[in-house]
């Protein structure tokens, strides 16, 4: 079975955007290209709320940024890309769109062959696939930094969910990323 | 001056207590004892809000948990302790009690000689002493849970707190130690 992996950056206070959804709390991180392309050979399908694509589905770094980032973001856009929404079915880029029988779904997916799923976000997602158990693994990057105001990674769960640590590493501007499996 | 350090165990998604105050969710850690005790040669005072220090602040382990345990609260007992309260006085084991002038009153503390100051908690407390920028320092122990219903360690914050990451350690039970200190 595929994993589906849950990967963002989020706040020591469990925030993963600003209250209108700021990110410039977000460092940028020399040290992350290297790992997120690392990530990305491992990954060939993306899922994405409809909000999350409708911001970040077709995003294409400018020439200024870093040639890790714009490999990411290549590689990203090779993808297979799944849009969970109930509302539209047609979105820039032709992805798929999953309107329905979520679970049914997103099993097919993780059976069916391939590599590892990402799941960008956003926050409605996630709580519907951890409310399914659907999410194998987490893998945040902790930002140095209480937020206070804004929207939380985690919301709305129906049950606690159990973690193993696969993993720590802590960077030199102060991200620590996390790794864990999701004891299902 | 001395420092204002937060310490407390909180889960993946920011909780520190289940929403019935449930704490089970906190593993044993066999690793903490020497942590805690190495702590407690640092701080000679405590501040609780009124609820922990009911519940918390006159805590005695019983004879069957384990010497290091046993010796935190030895030595904690030992510590002066402050409950934050405006509508009782008097407290089982008679702590000092601030009901007023918090900000007067805390950086007094933080002048007055001494070793660092413990701040326990609750919550309550922890947002007034964050949103008058009174915390110094914060150490986690991340819990490899993501809990979903319950009460967050920093709510109703009025502003972001940026922090600079001081050191990590992974523990064998999936404990992560993360300590921070809070950039006022």
């Amino acid at each position: 079975m595929r994993n589906i992996i849950l990967s963002l950056a989020m706040s020591l206070d469990g925030k993963i955007e600003g209250p209108n959804r700021e990110y410039d709390w977000i460092p940028i991180d020399p040290e992350s290209g290297a790992e997120m392309n690392r990530f990305a050979k491992g990954i060939d399908t993306v899922l994405y709320g409809r909000v999350s694509y409708e911001l970040f589905g077709n995003y294409k770094p400018d020439s200024e940024s870093s040639r890790e980032e714009q490999e990411f973001y290549e590689a990203v856009d090779r993808m297979k890309k799944y849009v969970f929404s109930s509302a539209k079915t047609v979105f820039e880029g032709a992805p798929k769109v999953i309107s329905s029988d979520i679970k049914a779904r997103v099993n097919a997916l993780k059976a069916a062959p391939g590599k590892d799923i990402w799941l960008f976000g956003g926050a409605k997602l996630i709580t519907t696939l951890m409310n399914l158990n659907l999410i194998d693994r987490i893998e945040l990057a902790i930002v140095p930094m209480v937020l206070g105001e804004g929207n939380p990674a985690f919301k709305d769960l129906l049950s606690r969910h159990p973690l193993r640590l696969l993993s720590t590493k802590q960077h030199q501007n102060g991200i620590v990323m996390l790794s864990y499996e999701v004891e299902n």
